[in-house]
């Protein structure tokens, strides 16, 4: 095995969701809904199937089709224009989007700062591109897992490359404010940054003004590449179609490293998935208010339990502190938990360099149905 | 743009098939059919789809059902036994298996031996690895292009890690001999090469005997990577559900690059590819039929327009010289036939390091519709 590679070992999802199907436990771990999205995205991919749009390679930089709604979805949400034939680029789901961004746009040396927690695969991309990984860690306090801008400032340097964002914020459901967004945003210009910024969550914003895109605020159009999917927010997390939308410059540089990795994606589903960018807000305004609500009872359930919980402002996750359980590592925790209590969670330390920060905090996922959170909230009860 | 990359535009078959949407030429560049796969496999997506099969994240390593097609078509097909759960792996389509098996096997540094001619991933993904490439040029004579084995010897050094094979091979149609397999395997074993070969046409060879998998020589079960695909078997490119199968160390290693790539893929079309690849042996036997009398309407009709014809023992792509048209530069002769005559074709030379070596050829893909085929060679005899 590469040597680049050597740290990586098989992704904590892999591991713990073979837990839940081992032992029968209900799985709160990897981020995907037990219900399908809408019957009539669903049906939109047979009808592409059938007619046969899709069932050969889509061009390189995703269907027009899919491209035209993407863009149109940015003009609709945020107001930004993007041109759909220079401006996005269709990806296999966000994680190739973070594959192609840092393979196309760090050089061996450079650094990346990335915001701890991080998904997993922000630390291998950037492992796989030759850089060298700078982690900025979000602190719990008040409730929130915060950013602490000095800290940020004071981890660039002149060899800093990039910034690798996301928000809202998974593990910890943090969702940068508006102030936190126009110092970032600050900062990159003045460093002279790239921004690669994970919105997958876009739509999971649970306070009023929800979602605001950090290429929004000024200087950043011409350095950001924004990530989007549609498994998160359409719940058809195995059809994997993500998408960036960034300058033609940027745009052409992943696309030299994406077209490499997979060539193209998702044939059919492209075509379903413009169908469900154009739904009407009601879509949306539904599925975030299904979440709140379980968000509301996952997070009282866990209060209840006696986890110390930080109420995400936003994704689909509760990060937890297990401390007030008597426990201390959260790993440890994980792994007994399906036989304890039947139940699969994910130990927020392997989003860790500095893993003891990590050690204490248990992320639980909420994008379940009603009677599966009631039913894992009354055994965790049992703890 | 990474420096790796650098070298690395946009691939050849982005700018042919924009110039054929652009000219309305018929496309004879990119490989892939103008006719949907069966309807049966493009209904077992529908049902999938349907009964939500694959709409979640699928398992890392592909659902069980497809890992243990796999499984079975290796042992019907060759009588190689892999086990399902350990031995096999679903990827993005062949890409993602190429760039993955690289990234995961290679260190900075190391040699890679590829065919030249080389489909143009290889090169990339050797690249993106910090591999050094070292192309052994498949030469042509006898109406076919042939690997010199002592080349091939002598290009092996104390830092050769892998050889990257093909076959059948794209583009040149050649499908190694049982004697050069032997002869390679002897080799690999000699000098402890790991072997990485994409054998994705292996139901596309014409001649007697049929395809013979480099892993079922002596010594190659540990060293090999064979990756395979369902694209190109089952008309479904659009789709891409690739495999790779390998010994468990092999898989392991392959899965912790390919996991950060696109973590998993093309959920609902892996139960079709289940299904498809448990279709009985006559609708391999058609499907071959079928693209032999479309080869050979092709081989002569380029033969009568004047080309010197390569007839490809597999694939789908007939290589030709452009010499006898008066012709020298195939890559200037590509840009210019969708003008000139109505048709789209590759340039060889883009395959090449030694693009010298590759100039005057010319590939046509045959995977299209016979009055296409007839039309496409009514308008070459205008040349
Ligand atoms: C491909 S896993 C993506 C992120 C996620 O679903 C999770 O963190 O659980
Ligand atoms: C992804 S392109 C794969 C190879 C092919 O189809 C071609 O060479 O035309």
């Amino acid at each position: 095995l590469n040597r680049r590679l050597a740290e990586f070992g098989t992704t904590i999802f892999a591991e713990m969701s073979a837990l839940a199907v081992r032992t029968g436990a209900i799985n709160l771990g990897q981020g995907f809904p037990d219900t399908d999205g809408p019957e009539q995205v669903r049906e939109a991919a047979v009808r592409a199937l059938r007619d046969g749009r899709g069932n050969q390679y889509p061009p390189g930089p995703g269907v027009p089709e899919l491209r035209t709604a993407i863009a149109a979805h940015q003009e609709r949400r945020y107001g930004l224009a993007f041109d759909p034939d220079r401006e996005v680029l269709v990806t296999a789901g966000a994680t190739e989007a973070i594959a192609a961004s840092l393979l196309a746009l760090v050089e061996p040396g450079d650094e990346v700062i990335a915001l701890e927690p991080y998904y997993d695969s922000y630390a291998a991309s950037i492992a796989l591109a030759g850089g060298t990984r700078v982690p900025v860690t979000l602190r719990p306090g008040g409730g929130r897992f915060s950013l602490d801008l000095d800290e940020l400032r004071a981890a660039v340097t002149p060899r800093t490359r990039l910034l690798l964002l996301n928000t809202p914020h998974n593990p910890t459901g943090t969702v940068l404010t508006r102030e936190e967004l126009a110092e970032i945003a600050k900062l990159a210009v003045e460093r002279d940054l790239l921004v690669v910024t994970d919105e997958v969550y876009e739509h999971l914003v649970f306070d009023e003004g929800g979602h605001v895109p950090l290429v929004s605020f000024p200087g950043m159009r011409e350095r950001t590449v924004t990530i989007g999917s549609a498994g998160k927010t359409f719940s058809f997390t195995g059809w994997k179609v993500g998408w960036i939308t960034a300058t033609p410059e940027l745009v052409t540089a992943v696309r030299s490293a994406k077209q490499f990795l997979t060539f193209v994606s998702s044939g059919p589903f492209q075509y379903a998935v413009a169908e469900a960018l154009a739904l009407p807000d009601a879509y949306f305004t539904s599925f975030l208010d299904d979440m709140r609500a379980k968000r509301d009872l996952l997070a009282s359930g866990l209060t209840a339990a006696g986890f110390e919980v930080y109420r995400p402002a936003g994704t689909y996750f509760i990060t937890t502190d297990v401390r007030p359980l008597g426990e201390s590592d959260g790993l440890a925790f994980c792994r007994a938990l399906p036989e304890r209590a039947g139940v699969v969670a994910i130990p927020n330390a392997v989003f860790y360099d500095h893993r003891d920060q990590g050690a204490p905090f248990v992320r639980f996922a909420f994008c379940k149905q009603t009677p599966v959170l009631e039913e894992a909230v009354s055994r965790l009860k049992s703890l």
